[in-house]
């Protein structure tokens, strides 16, 4: 579980941020850490922060857009500490790490600009939003220190599985395997998005000029079903069948 | 039980790890920092690294000697990342928290020097030791770091109990009404699905003589989403879309 989630930095300012996230990351474990668009790296500021979590430092990877950065990804948290006007679907860090814990395959959490956060483009992206719970009169939690917490409980839960598999080991036996549900990954949903929008158009639902709210509602709605790969191919060919209506 | 925990750095070189600090104690509810001989403090980098939180420092009371920071305290954890020859009790993050609420006045929780930790004189006070869990090959964190994991672990204990003291509340008070995602209701569901055969039948996705497997997996797809009334009233909006496009 530890290894299959990459901490994604968005345009983070401070090298020093980064260089603290690494170390943060390094103490509980994580391992994949992926830099989008940062403004100074490599950074000796950052090397100094890290405090020898240079194999963290030394092995991330620098993207120049978060579909780079999200390549193979099944799973999508945003952190995001404002709340918004259209509700997105919201988890604390302990949920988070369970939902984490299941996917079953890559999954990232997003971190936004230490100033701004996570622009419009970047939520939709996300399965959910994680809120790390803070005093409303003092909310903003630093870049790193939000890494720290989310890390943390997801050693809390992995020491937890680890601690279940030895008693379970105890009794003997293996545990069967059984069919799960597996999300589809985010270059799938993409796919299934543009077609979606395509075929609302065609079919002269969606005005053209603005899709924007609708989509978004749209987004909300289908990732907190966070289809399957089979799932994603029944939607997709429902809405060919769509579109051969409207020629 | 926020207001009464002391976060008492002792000896800190870095002044930005005394900010860093100040921060995540704010973050999190916490008000009271103690510094006990800090290197150098009041400090510009303290402040910057801050970021707001600048009440925390401007209230932190710096002494000279522990017995000074730690008077009038009930409990006193000290955190703590070597395990020590001696096997002091340990408790983790959430059962140190259980602690300082059950505790019924002051607490305080020493973090020791950036390098060496508490010395055994300093340890001598503590009545637990506070083991955050970590990466055994890469167990040192940050100072502020360990400020930040401990608030957050008391924090989200303290809001279980407020949410308990809500639930107790509401048992003989009124419910809220908070603006929710609330799924659809059954009937609104059922109109949903049937509204969705008949549009795959008229886009000739569905064959009408056997339809129940697709449909039992598009039931189960969209009952995972849970949509709203709105939600709903949009696919539908999307589904007569569709439908006047196959006449």
């Amino acid at each position: 579980m530890l290894k299959q989630v990459s901490i994604v930095l968005i345009e983070t300012s401070h090298p020093g941020n980064i260089g603290a996230a690494a170390r943060a990351m390094m103490n509980m474990g994580l391992e994949k850490l992926v830099l989008v668009r940062p403004h100074k790296f490599p950074s000796a500021t950052a090397t100094a922060r890290a405090s020898g979590a240079v194999k963290v430092l030394a092995e991330a990877r620098v993207c120049d857009t978060l579909d780079e950065a999200l390549q193979d990804t099944r799973l999508v948290l945003g952190a995001s500490a404002r709340s918004r006007s259209i509700a997105w679907p919201e988890c604390d860090p302990e949920n988070a790490s369970q939902k984490i814990s299941a996917v079953n395959g890559e999954a990232a959490i997003l971190f936004g600009r230490e100033h701004s956060g996570l622009n419009n483009e970047e939520l939709d992206r996300c399965h959910q939003l994680l809120k790390i719970p803070t005093n409303p009169t003092f909310s903003s939690l630093n870049v790193a220190s939000a890494v720290q917490v989310m890390a943390y409980e997801m050693r809390c839960l992995w020491l937890k599985m680890q601690q279940n598999e030895a008693n379970e080991a105890e009794q003997n036996g293996q545990v069967a395997q059984s069919e799960q549900h597996i999300p589809a990954s985010s270059e799938l949903m993409d796919g299934f998005y543009q077609h979606l929008e395509q075929t609302l158009i065609d079919v002269d639902y969606l005005d053209p000029e603005k899709p924007r709210r609708l989509m978004r509602r749209l987004h909300r709605l289908f990732n907190r079903a966070a289809p399957s790969d089979t799932e994603i191919n029944i939607l997709r060919g429902i809405l060919t069948a769509a579109q051969k209506q409207s020629k």
